[in-house]
């Protein structure tokens, strides 16, 4: 076995054993099969992603070091495991979620067998875990679940939703977080709001040379 | 405006408006677009549907009466709400939905038009909503959410899947939902190992004859 | 609630209350989800839009105030009202879009879950709403209506078509109108006419030729 | 020649000299590629068709004879003009539509090369024409107009719902089939808030064992 | 009605009534629904099209003059006929193709409702119509037509393999084409065979190295 | 190699050393995968078939022995070729196919790698051939011909079209087929004309109650 | 953890530690998700399964007790691993797979997250994996491995072709299994041979009426 | 006959009759249906290709001189047989492969008509072939074997994966390729642990910043 997975798996299952108390240990899991998945899954690619929901809407920070948890309440942590590639480390974080303190897991693949999100849904039961299709011909894969295994999807490529949909979960036991979640949606709407009435109040064309 | 429609909203109003304790409203709504969609979300259909999962293997009780909750801790109460032929109606529920105590909606729809889900996780939201693709072509319209308006779906016509999904959110914060998950699962892993062992050790053609 | 959003539903009920004349209330009333949308509705996008068959075409005017009317006779107004983030908007101006004068609803929307053309169908009822998927996959859920619900569709993209089919309706009142949409048509086929004799006796190299 | 066609094209032709005043003559004209597309077209098929609109809930009737108009005010008729086997009968139909008094064309076709509705809406412009694909491997051909020639479409199979926008067309210069259609949408909102209530308030087995 | 189309109607149909003998007329008609689609159809698009089967392979010639035909005995003339924007056109073309003495006619058309094909071989029929597809989404609506009204199609943008199709059909008359035809091909061949032998014997990577 | 399959290509090469006149040879060879394929093709399936378009709508007769023709001046003959069962023999059938005397091949087969006409028309070339998918899945391995490899398509199952545009080939040279191709159309022209007639004259209920 | 799940899990592991000899191991494993997918991968289903081609076809036996070897020198076994209700029992298989003897495995599921075979041949690799998607939905899934993660796929329900294929891979060590691949297939092709003279010899309806 | 073919299809049969021992024949087969397929097939493509997978991961050499064998033990051979312009090419090829003392071809075409990994398979069975889709649109018409007829596919462009799947066909023999294959592998997981280990131990922003 080569010795960086063989690592990851003793740290995991060490940690496991750790018995942090939940506010130290990280909230949400995001995992994803490729750190090629990383601007999807997290942030600087075509859309904002999880690390953009978390850290800049949400107030989150990412927890880099499961024995020494951030000044931030609320947190994630981010882990590379390849279902095709290394299936035994797949297996072990998805077994030793629950007992690590995770509440939710994001986890996102993609290509046309993106079968991580699937696999942890399954091992990592009854920890609802979220799944993201990297790619839009992913979308089939990570929602096809047989029944009495559940797994919940966003869209292609939708990480940012599935950051909200993870503190919408965590929300419920967490009324700092519903806070911040109705927060952000305000300034979306009003957003909307201000377009609207600019676009409306000014005609297409001025509104069309908006800087 | 029909009266029928016209009451329930009031109704719904007026139950917001209760302030019930949390023991005492139901956990999660089941909203659909139409009675037709009954069998596919419910039970009775081609699949086991949300009925079967909350009712048969989570011990959950549906409520009837918002005044009057069943002994059962744990309840879902169900309606129909359309998007296309009752938008206020759907407008309603889906506003009140936090103050009458829900913790998870699971809202399901047919068709390709299926707004129902997007619109009541839009104007539910800070809650979770679960979206049902009641028919495989609903799929695509139920998952597109675009960024910002989080939703997250199972696949088309799992319902019963929808009822796990929304169990697992609600045992982040209740053990005896947790350990009925667990149960279910272990039931069935348990019939994947029987049926397997008989199979192989059977052999093919002693299987197929099987009663 | 935010304000802007608040302003304009304010401000759209105020108008309904008006009772303008016909004369002086746009005809067509345009949204759309986002500005995002606003080049393939309306003006500059890789096809000619709605802006440009209505005012290069068919002499109508962009109204930019509901209480001061352009000089020309025909006229539309445009806003952005998200389904999903300004559910409320949304409802306000299909709810009063009959009252307020409008005799044709022009909507597009992008994404997959592209519910503001079937909600604002839905809500504006009996008023013809004309949908327009702004991408290829917003197809299925514009046009994909339950029975009852009326909504007619264009192809995606097509705010020009849209913008004629809205015409050809004001036309069975406005002879006007029918006169203009008759005249564009004559123009069209002319340029085809022109082409295909420069083509055929040019013959294909010197037609490539041309500047 | 075929004499039954060509005696079709002639009695059209005469027909459009006839100078019928508006109430006389039919307000919408059905045509479809073929007569086994009658009971989506019309009645009899798998949902509710344009015949069942109109005549059930919108008071319409049948115009059988152009130059003896029913008694009631506003009327349809029927005709087979295959785009493929009649393009003769096809083009005279499109070409006399308006000359006849036709406000609005419910044009269906099937298979994938579903030409009719196009077709007409090319040549019976500037009438409105409003297409219906009779398969779902119809849409595609219906919908897909190229920029500049306007026809909306209706989903696969919905000629109700065609019938519908038909009349929300017509309804723009005649309140009695506004208040028809008014009429006809509160029948249906209140079904919904009968079925959702029994629903809610008996429960889903019970609701499930009503006759 | 616009000149320059009526123009072409009334050509077209003197031609017709001219009697040429057939050495002298176009023994192919190409047409195409806009100037557009000229790259696919004849020459200098993504792939080699009908003019470069013709003129480079075949020894066809282009005839831009009906009146007047050039030396070479085989001969193609190319017309635009838009089924949308001048119905009467495409019909005129179809109506006189045998006339004026077509043996065979390629039509081709892009978008979703790609009518001029099956138009132009319902209405030219008995003559044999290979219709091209101009675009992927245009294959369906041109190779759909029902039973009782043929045509033939070829793939997507292949106006190459229209042509060569065109010819195997006049070489069942002609032996000069059908010798060209299998001259064409035998280069083909050859330069296969050249190609294999360089790959296998110099090996990949100096193939790749060749210039 | 197997007798029946080593028979069958003697016979084929046999008899293209015979140098029978044109009109003793089948003008049409008529090939398909498998005898599963045969009602879809020939006759009794779920559309009419190229039998039922050659004998019963173009006086054509099948000829089952080569060296003895029928009365009938046009002819066709059938065999199974399959591509991946018997490619000797499908080779065989394709090579000899001029030689035999065949002026048109029309090719049938099922599934996604439908290769028989492609393989066909490749090694029958400069023959004309003319594919058939037999299921809506075979449509694209049918249509989808490399540039310089000409194959004409028609719609999934439809052989009848098949044959009528293998008849309009024949046509160019033989007038008595293109007069029975014609006096075809009329009859279905007809048909239309007079089941329009019944439909409009008689009213919907009417004619749906016809026997 | 469930029993009957952790004795196969035991049992494997222990036969994995026995080190038989390689005649007397299983040559070819089956895995299937479901014990609903055995029609579909053995026998009785709508196509010949993988039961019929090795048992019917190629002289294998179906060994049911690995310590007990059946007389035929070639075997398969056959196991229900699901990779959703059973992960750890889907690794164990694959875990020692090659340790157990097997020289190929064949591995079907449905749905739409057939993750089985691609879990499987992850796990299992070195040893070759052929996937065998259930139903049309599963190809997808099963064929889109990402680069570096090795596993092979037939065609939609066709374990009978995955059980050649495994046959074909056996074949090159095991002449005896050769020789029975070329017999099968000898007498497939003499199939078509009768079947093809017999249809072309008797003509069309004669060979529709045979019993 | 062109020349280039004929020389290269006597070549194979000559080379089949020599009888040269299995060290000293490639291994593999190689066979593309264009030049144009080589980066995809090999090497220098969008992604990694077959090339790459035996020289650079599995220590193969290309043989470009079938009587004078590389040093290395293991080798592959490289050809271009189109199946619609070479048809007899492509047919000596699989013909004489097993007589060549080929163990296993890998057969890669484009285009919807992708035949020749079909067509190679039917000719070369027993041999295993194994079919690479080019492109995308490929895969349905490469993994459709009917019943009978087996093939294995890979996903579409994924040579590479064919190149390890053929290598483990040939481990079943060679313990050297077994060997080769595992360190590949443990490579490859080596580098997902690393990856997984920098991404969560120094957190997004930091590892998105690494070179």
């Amino acid at each position: 076995m080569s010795d960086s997975v063989a690592d990851l798996i003793d740290r995991l299952h060490e940690e496991a054993a750790l018995d942090h108390p939940d506010e130290e240990t990280p909230d949400v899991g995001i995992v994803m099969g490729s750190d090629s998945d990383l601007e999807t899954m997290m942030t600087g690619g075509e859309r904002r992603g999880a690390y953009d929901a978390f850290v800049h809407e949400l107030d989150f920070a990412e927890q880099t070091n499961y024995r020494d948890s951030p000044d931030e309440r609320f947190t994630f942590e981010t882990y590379v495991t390849s279902a095709h590639r290394t299936p035994d480390l797949m297996t072990a974080y998805a077994d030793t979620a629950e007992e690590r303190g995770l509440e939710v897991i994001i986890a996102g693949a993609g290509g046309k067998s993106a079968d991580l999100p699937n696999m942890t849904a399954s091992i990592a039961y009854p920890l609802p875990v979220i799944g993201v299709p990297v790619q839009e011909k992913s979308v089939d894969s990570v929602i096809g679940m047989p029944t009495g295994a559940p797994l919940v999807a966003v869209d292609a490529g939708k990480s940012f939703n599935a950051a909200l949909s993870a503190a919408q979960i965590l929300a419920r036991q967490h009324d700092a977080i519903r806070d911040r979640l109705v927060e952000y949606h305000e300034e979306l709407r009003e957003s909307v709001g201000t377009v609207s009435q600019e676009l409306h109040d000014g005609g297409t064309p001025l509104f069309q040379d908006r800087g």
